[in-house]
């Protein structure tokens, strides 16, 4: 049993790489949707949630914790660790820097993300201590959750704001351009249409997924017939969030509202 | 003393408006920063949070409330007048609703906001309770705020969006804009230049602090010596919000976080 969770929809992106990597897994899924955005709230307040988020999938049974939000990453995944030692806590942030620094040939990367991750400078840091040699360039990007979350995927104004946000990354002709969050595969192909076809465009979530299938292979293998429930509970519930998640999911799911 | 409250930042541009009208009242500020955005919750969340935010209004002495916030407004003031019936509660829907009324020559009257605001339909209610032969039409901008958030005020990506949010509204030829959020009248002047000379565009808060006025005017004079001191309060604080709020109130603010 896996337990995902994210400040709200976005995590969804990384549910849809593990079932892509491990079909046969049950995944307990938590939106804080009350709450949300994390982007802009302190490093306190995000390890606070994080960690009453986690209490919860517990109770739900789950061994496994992936921290499917860039900003609860950035600024809770260590923090979670230390206070929950038995669990096996994967992060976005930690796929990420590392599908970067294997990625870049040039030793260029650039990152994207929320204001509060690029503040934090996390990926920055993951990134270097892997590969010391790299060069690491950061974007906050504010505007395009709510771009996303508008569904304003292919129209013309989302494609200048992106040219706007790119543009210091492209004078550094960065070589790998890492989503450091989760909406952001949604736009995936915008930014990658941006950038430029020297540029490879990555999502944190597939290579997080790849982990998680590596270490969990064998286990997966002898309990393949009862596994495959899915579970999706949010701490608040408008018509918008499901449709958002019947979008990233490629399906209409049954989302439960609870209190934590 | 008055208890003024909002999801975040943009209430004080109402307070700004209060504080001209007013300059001797006391005010207590909260923003639910933490929570924020309120746009996008569903009215139960909205009416709990109001009343935890009236709670500790109450706390701190006040007498009167200003709901500063068009989601909470919407969804939650009335619902806070039946829980504290002895307080004296104004919202700035029901003020821009006024001065919608007031304004409009051709009874063709433009609303924009959130999306919980503009959905809930109380701008049109409460329009046309007012005068009954206004046509309202309405436009959910989920985009501004974050636009304003992160200080596009003056950028062509943000007049591009705010002309293909207005387009339908030029074309029913409104001839009053009320702006039903907060943040937007740090628009005021893109909204205006896009809605052309014939639209008058009306920024909710200037008219709650004039019937504010009306309504405390013989008290204020009786005891302007002791008055004008402003505490400002938020349930997380960020280096963000703070330059975002001197932004608005044209002074730096001492700003201290309180958990709720």
């Amino acid at each position: 049993m896996i337990g995902v969770f994210d400040s709200g929809v976005g995590g969804l992106t990384v549910v849809r790489e593990i079932k892509k990597q491990l079909p046969d897994v049950s995944i307990i899924y938590f939106g804080d949707t009350a709450r949300l955005p994390y982007g802009n709230k302190s490093r306190e307040t995000i390890q606070k949630y994080s960690s009453e988020i986690v209490d919860f999938l517990l109770s739900k049974g789950c061994e496994t914790i992936v921290v499917a939000c860039n900003t609860a990453s950035a600024l809770a995944a260590d923090y979670l660790r230390e206070k929950f030692p038995d669990l096996k806590i994967y992060d976005v942030v930690s796929s990420g820097a590392e599908a970067a620094a294997e990625t870049t040939k040039a030793n260029r990367v650039g990152v994207i993300g929320t204001t509060a991750t690029i503040s934090s400078s996390v990926y920055k840091k993951k990134i270097t201590e892997l590969k010391p040699g790299i060069e690491v360039f950061s974007q906050a990007c504010p505007l395009v959750v709510p771009l996303v979350e508008e569904n304003w995927i292919n129209r013309p104004e989302t494609k200048k704001i992106a040219r706007a946000y790119l543009r210091g990354l492209k004078l550094q002709k960065v070589d790998a351009l890492l989503l450091g969050c989760t909406h952001y595969p949604l736009l995936e192909k915008v930014i990658a249409g941006v950038m430029g076809k020297r540029t490879k465009v990555i999502a944190s979530g597939k290579k997080l997924a790849e982990k998680l299938a590596g270490d969990l292979g064998s286990a997966r293998n002898s309990s393949s017939s009862e596994a495959g429930r899915d579970e999706y509970f949010v701490s608040d519930l408008t018509p918008h969030f499901e449709k958002l998640a019947s979008r990233i999911l490629g399906k209409r799911v049954e989302i439960e509202k609870i209190e934590i």
